[in-house]
């Protein structure tokens, strides 16, 4: 890996004015409008870690993109399980159908993913494309289609050519080694414009277990799922529905609890995969075990921050925004209310114009049709109330106001007091380039 | 009326190149960020009908604006019915709750209403100033605070100084007279580019009567209600509960099928006064009576003309977008479909980038979470098929559904094959305008 230190810090240098042409991720200026990395990427990137069973390998499949990779293949060890959330889009993709198909089995030996195009809404051709890159990945991989899965981000509608994967899978597979992470993490990439890659540890029994992950993102992005692509692994030992009920319970405050602009996409899928090869480590039944304490938490951290990347990199996105309510009449109550105002074209455009707009903050509390008092209503920016009890704070300092919005990062609260149920979501601002980026994308 | 000819001539004269600084309605440019008169505006404004019964004056109380008007003032003969539908905003502006408040009484002898502030989340000092109006107004027309109906619209959060009306109102009532909606509606604009009437008439029995209206909307339009303010005169004679029935039920496929940008106002508004004055008109009891057969499409036609004006206004908007949904279960899943679709940021983006792009219309009715089946969809842009059965319609023409897609208005038709559930809704799209509109509208 540490060959690498030096382009990734090439990757993060900050564009300090967004919107002039940037540093450029060697996608063609068809796919991307506006490729000057976000202002709002991670100043730093976590030296990825290799996880024992996993191998992958990038290649350039040609499927739309020219001159960058498009296709990830990972390779698992025998013994690896798997779980996944999806999309709860009532037309969802190929792959996502075809993942949820085999992932009864709870077993897995290798994931095939490809940017450029979704296949998604693409009828028959869509299934059978499926099957032909699951076909073309089990003989590389020496395994059975059934053990394949498969995600593919990019365009809907438009038929996935998958015989554009037979000439490079064979090589995909030769080459596959632990690590490159960060590899793995661009060849997924669509209107993204950084990478997103986060690890951590933790112990299980005695042993240490690695848990490292990808994601991509960028737009159409909003529960359930929150992102369209994520995948993560460990060589943790866990069977596969104890690991089914980690990720599904994982996923409520993380990716769950990230918006850009309220669309799902038909594509969203995010995956965990244990590979059982960490030293030591216990097989574990139960998702109740408590020897998964620690890891539970670490994977929560990974799942929070690769949520948090995505958020940092909605299309156009200057302001990163974590919109936190209190004081509703329930937990469920107070997620509706955030997402509300995470959602509001109107709250996230204010925002981007660096304006303290509370009142539309109001609104959106109002249409959220949750139980609230406009009159015990108190809102917060940047830590300052501006609003409370119904009105206009009193000691509302429009300077400091001001100030605080003029920071890349952007804290909402709202206070609602009725009860005792709380949520934080996180989302970025609505801006001109949200509108060039996604104004002229397909064409 | 006939003065008035050669200035609204002036008013609609079309700005070809819509950001480029076009005619200003008189607004500062602290209100107004891009002021040029819509691309979509209607080429024609109706000559506006004298309403028997209804006087109007308007005038300028300073409230927020300078050097133009920002307070109308209606007052109506003795006899006038009223009824009214309100947002269902969890946290309405002081002016919902006092006209919520005196609706039950059914009669009204006086509106008025202001632009440049909603008087919303304005806490006790809203509820007085609400006061103090309907006082100040009782005491110019001579009649009881309980018969003045009262709106505001504006910036919200903002104390309003109802004080500012006191120096104008006996001016108001003295000047008041018959005629004179376009002034009416210039009065209470916000962000519109353009004042918004429709009028029409209907016989009762042997009785015609005249319906005229006047809206304003632009942003933070969407169901239910969808039009922050709008306000319909008539001369018929029509008790009021019975005006009651006529208006919540000619709303549901007028206002509220009509979304711009999903937000919903806090002090949305849609009132309908008949004064009874129109000669030989029969005394209409009940919202059946079937003499009502007439006034019932009059009614309708002007609503929906009122509420298309609101979606050619949209902030930002260069195309009207229309969206039918055929097929779905029910209507009630159509007008969820058709308002996801129209609510999508990415399909807005999308048409205003002038880009068919139906995968993304596909993504919308996925995630609507109503029945739908991909396979069995298809998908139009203006009246040409370009998705059929869940795949790219083999016969589809680029080149043609891209000389569609330049059009100002932009019809996209949706069939999901399940069932007979129908429904249209009207939006626009969501361009570079909208973000600077409402990215620096308070500061």
């Amino acid at each position: 890996m540490a060959g690498l230190v030096p382009a990734i810090h090439v990757f993060y240098a900050v564009t300090p004015i967004f919107g002039l042409p940037g540093i450029r991720l060697g996608m063609t200026p068809e796919s991307v409008v506006a490729a000057a990395i976000s202002p709002l990427a991670p100043k730093h990137v976590p030296e990825m870690p290799v996880i024992a069973g996993v191998r992958l390998a990038t290649a350039e499949a040609g499927i739309r993109y020219k001159n960058r990779t498009d296709v990830l293949l990972a390779l698992f060890d025998p013994g690896t399980t798997a779980a996944g959330v999806f999309t709860r889009s009532k037309c969802p993709s190929a792959p996502v159908e075809w993942c949820r198909g085999i992932l009864k089995n709870g077993k897995a030996r290798a994931l095939v993913v490809n940017s450029g195009n979704a296949n998604a809404f693409t009828g028959k051709s869509g299934r059978a494309a499926t099957k032909l890159t699951a076909e073309i990945a089990a003989r590389a991989s020496g395994c059975k289609p059934g053990e394949i899965f498969l995600a593919s981000t990019g365009v809907i509608g438009e038929p996935l050519d998958a015989s554009k994967f037979e000439p490079v899978m064979e090589g995909l597979a030769a080459r596959a080694k632990e690590g490159d992470f960060l590899e793995a993490a661009k060849a997924i990439m669509t209107t993204d414009t950084f990478p997103k890659v986060a690890t951590a540890t933790a112990a299980i029994g005695n042993a240490t277990v690695t848990i490292g992950g990808i994601a991509k993102g960028a737009g159409m992005i909003a529960p359930d799922m929150a992102t369209m692509l994520s995948f993560v692994f460990t060589d943790a030992a866990i069977a596969a529905p104890a690991l089914q009920s980690l990720l599904k319970e994982s996923v409520v405050d993380t990716f769950n609890a990230v918006t850009v602009d309220g669309d799902t996409s038909t594509s969203d899928t995010l995956m965990l995969f244990a590979t059982a090869k960490a030293e030591g480590c216990p097989r574990i039944g139960r998702a109740s075990d408590p020897r998964l304490k620690n890891f539970r938490k670490a994977l929560h951290d990974v799942l929070a921050n690769l949520a948090e990347q995505v958020a940092r990199d909605g299309e156009g996105a200057r302001k990163l925004i974590e919109i936190t309510v209190e004081g509703a009449v329930s937990n469920a109550s107070a997620r509706k209310i955030a997402m509300s105002i995470a959602n509001s074209p109107l709250v996230k455009t204010a925002i981007a114009g660096e304006d303290a707009n509370w009142g539309r903050v109001v609104m959106a509390v109002g249409k959220a049709g949750e139980p609230a008092d406009r009159d015990k209503l108190s809102i917060w920016f940047g830590g300052i109330r501006v609003a409370h009890k119904g009105e206009r704070d009193p000691a509302y300092d429009e300077a400091k106001v001001s100030a605080a919005m003029k920071e890349p990062e952007i804290k909402v609260k709202v206070a609602l007091g009725l009860g005792k149920g709380r949520d934080r979501v996180l989302t970025c601002d609505l801006t001109k380039e949200y509108v060039a980026i996604n104004g002229d994308y397909r064409s």
